[in-house]
């Protein structure tokens, strides 16, 4: 039976160490360590602020199209790490967008593949809806 | 070894159902099934257009305060169900926001529980950024 245990300590950590290691490299547009936290697959979906990224191949060609610079983020509202066994984690930050009065959200799922370790299978940035929309 | 194949037909024959069920009920605000879908716990989280919801009891109270009409969704433009073994999905959904010139995008982490079935773990929905950032 899958283990669906929430939050073991030293998995969290492991998926933390990951987090934190690729918020850097966004900050300095380090693209090796973005390729690599992102699973090499044409599954692989990123739902970016601009762009919606389709297969890593597309992830790949938006990170290396984006300008250098400073992130969006300039101050973390609230980061959630929940892992469910030792194999699956979901990440969600909620961030205040540099520079103006917007609330963003980044999303991420995590898979460990047994020969790849943990990967980003999928993600979700955008900013709370600038619309009402009802 | 957790098995990590993807897409296993009838696993994704599974989820494609369940997402389905939820659709249909974001369209007539049956929030029974709308609960029903989302895992009934203090760490799902559900980023929606307007709001943050942190837990399953706020994203119940925000269901409530949804009013009721058609959902925003007019045209569904590209649908992505990823299973990776027999107890893990994502559900990316690319369409069209109704009466606006917008994309929408939502995004659904999906895990099997042995005891509660498929459930969202978390969620995340947005349009496009109407703003440019960079």
């Amino acid at each position: 039976m899958t283990d669906m245990t929430p939050n073991i300590p030293e998995v969290v950590a492991e998926v933390r160490a990951r987090f934190e290691a690729y918020e850097a490299a966004l900050e300095v547009k380090d693209v090796d360590v973005l390729d690599a936290t992102f699973w090499e697959s044409p599954h692989t979906i990123r739902y970016a602020l601009h762009e919606n990224g389709y297969g890593f191949d597309q992830i790949h060609a938006h990170r290396v199209a984006r300008p250098q610079g400073p992130g969006i983020k300039e101050e973390r509202r609230r980061l959630e790490i929940l892992t469910l066994g030792r194999d699956w984690a979901v990440v969600n930050l909620e961030f205040k967008v540099r520079g103006r009065e917007l609330i963003g959200r980044q999303s991420q799922t995590w898979a460990r593949f047994p020969d790849l370790g943990w990967k980003v299978v999928a993600a979700h940035v955008s900013t709370v809806s600038e619309t009402a929309f009802w």
